[in-house]
């Protein structure tokens, strides 16, 4: 069960998008495990992707394809099998995908992106996915994007999706994302799965720089367990039906800068709020750094410590256990008299010990909440940053414990 | 219940240390929670210590009084409470402790060196432990170190000790040591607790390099949780009761290192075999690494990973996990192709991919084993490096949940 909102409909048709949805049979029966996004002509594609060195071979495949050429027509994706750690035959059922697929719908293979998400390690099941590849072409519409949402699944309990309507240069402009991802989740310059489109006119400068931005603001910025996948991507499309085109650094840039990355954040939480196991949904904001990437090491430290994580499952105030993970986090010249720590509005921790008005009581009444904010405060500099987190509990172990029987 | 053996036996006196330990009531009742080494006039003390930021109170107390004189007469370790980010009242307690364990002993206060394990964050209670120390000078013996072993525990299920004996210079050689430590494990130039005596007689600074490098091969590779503890500490005694002095380079001292590291490996090792929650002892071996820096990260990344450790606790062989941590390393130039993984003797990866002739029975049969070595060959120059872990069980999590409950 997911902690809070990670559906927030309704979820609005993208004009240009045409979405199909199907049974393939890649890994279990009875489930949609395959989804195509076709984009109309004239539509522009831009992405981020995994750093894990060992990306898997769709995401070697969709970088490449989009070197080529930003005016992509599809992007399919399959769950069930990453096509992760699969070598020269992976590379190669990769490219067959997108072959396969171009002929089914009439444009060049260069101009479809593949993406897979699953077990990593095992060989694409091509049999199964060539055959539903024939089935796409009559099964487009135009506005399931839930189906989409539930067709990219793995892990995860529920969809996650949200739209964004408003209007620039007299013009309606709709966004419309989905995303998926539960475990093997700490994103690195992209996310596990994330795919957002919107009908607006944005120019190949604005598309990238949106699509950068967005996810390092919010897919960069959650951490279920610090496993980075091999298959994470996050896409943004552009089908360009409006006529004003969006360029950057505009005042019309800014504006659908601000909707989108809320979209996108939300999609991004929506993962944490659905992490493997979660009961919780956590923030972790360090205040006060002299640099991003110190704020971040803190903030990820506290994230990712087992210790911190399984307090927080258990509702225990043990904020020993936060001091001894910001006291590692590698700071060599942390002054520990200077930090402070705050659950939501209770200060637990003042001059290097505990602050002097908090009661286990207050720490408890926080703790028991299913949504809470850990805010460290390192009196150093003027940097804050935010990371977003789950618990550890014996569901995330059952879940992984169980995840290929 | 610990994997494999951690206390080997007979654990041997060693001349000119006297040990107590008594029942202080300071967290639990009926159990031994104050253990003090008392050492002879002439005997020598080196130690290394957490780099935990927070270093707890006694930490920097230990530090202070061994940097004054390494000729300390008395250890004292209370477990229950660990006096950590409790700040000035911490440091005084710290000091008090070292002054009323002096005035019993007719020693000097700084010849005291003080040890706390237990929760953070909360003070000591000084009553029940200065009551305590008026209790220890009538209760000393010379060799009951299994003793000692059990009262510096905390979530440990079994005490840890071993000894060594062997002829240098035609002298009889003792060393015995203990260790303790369960969860709140990355030790980081130091361990959780680790106490280890000898009747040979080191000078200063064969003393010094016996403990630094006898952590740092030992209680430095082992990890459990990737918490590093706020009080980490590793002590070497020598009361100096032979004739033969052992300088730094000579081929005594060779001999002597090599028996102390073995001894102290055994004592790191059983921290990791009775890990929180560890229902395998695993070694994870690094191979053609360019840099003694880059093998450790890797090592650690993987022996870090939760969805590793979680299968690793399923006994499934599910190798992509070690193949994404692996890639999410930091190694930004990793030729994924040249890397290959064996768990034991069953080689699972080449080229990039499954190895040709691996079959998942073989896989499955290492993984049900209770010791398993995975082996990570990166093929990109000459160092190896290994550290030691365990699973993520359901009993990790229920230890941590509960813990302070």
């Amino acid at each position: 069960m997911p902690v809070g909102e990670i559906l927030k409909g309704p979820l609005l048709a993208v004009d240009g998008v045409e979405i199909s949805s199907i049974e393939a049979g890649i890994r279990y029966p009875d489930r949609k495990d395959l989804v195509v996004l076709k984009l109309d002509e004239g539509s522009r594609v831009a992405g981020v992707f995994t750093t894990n060195r060992f990306c898997a071979a769709p995401v070697h495949v969709a970088k490449a394809n989009l070197a080529q050429s930003s005016a992509s027509r599809a992007l399919i994706i399959n769950t069930g099998n990453a096509n992760a750690g699969t070598g020269a035959q992976g590379m190669q059922d990769a490219q067959q995908t997108c072959e396969a697929l171009a002929e089914a719908l009439g444009v060049a293979a260069h101009e479809v992106l593949p993406f897979s998400t699953g077990v990593i390690g095992e060989t694409l099941p091509m049999d199964a996915l060539l055959s539903g590849i024939l089935a796409i072409p009559a099964s487009f519409g135009t506005s399931d994007w839930e189906s989409a949402a539930r067709g990219i699944m793995t892990t995860d309990t529920a969809p996650k999706a949200c739209s964004a309507k408003f209007e620039l240069a007299g013009e309606e402009i709709v966004i419309t994302g989905i995303s998926k991802g539960s475990g093997m989740i700490k994103p690195n310059m992209a996310t596990m799965l994330g795919f957002v489109a919107t009908n607006a006119k944005l120019d190949e400068a604005a598309l990238a720089a949106l699509c950068t931005q967005g996810a390092e603001s919010s897919f960069n910025r959650i951490t279920v367990d610090g496993d980075t996948s091999t298959n994470d991507a996050c896409m943004l499309m552009a089908t360009c039906k409006t006529e004003h085109v969006i360029r950057l650094g505009t005042p019309e840039f800014e504006a659908f800068q601000a909707e989108l990355n809320k979209l996108m954040l939300f999609l991004a939480h929506a993962i944490v709020r659905d992490g493997e196991g979660a009961t919780k949904f956590v923030a972790v904001k360090v205040q006060g750094g002299s640099s991003t990437e110190e704020a971040l090491k803190v903030a990820y430290t506290v994230a990712e410590s087992p210790l911190v994580k399984t307090a927080l499952f258990a509702s225990d105030p043990n904020w020993g256990r936060i001091l001894a993970a910001v006291g590692r986090a590698g700071i060599d010249d942390l002054n520990t008299e200077a930090l402070e720590i705050f659950l939501d509005e209770v200060q637990i921790v003042a001059n290097g010990g505990v602050a002097a008005d908090y009661t286990e009581e207050a720490g408890q009444a926080v703790m028991n909440r299913e949504e809470i904010e850990i805010r460290i405060v390192l009196n150093r500099g003027e940097t804050q940053e935010t990371v977003w987190t789950t618990d550890l509990s014996h569901q995330y172990v059952s879940i992984n414990a169980d995840y290929r029987s």
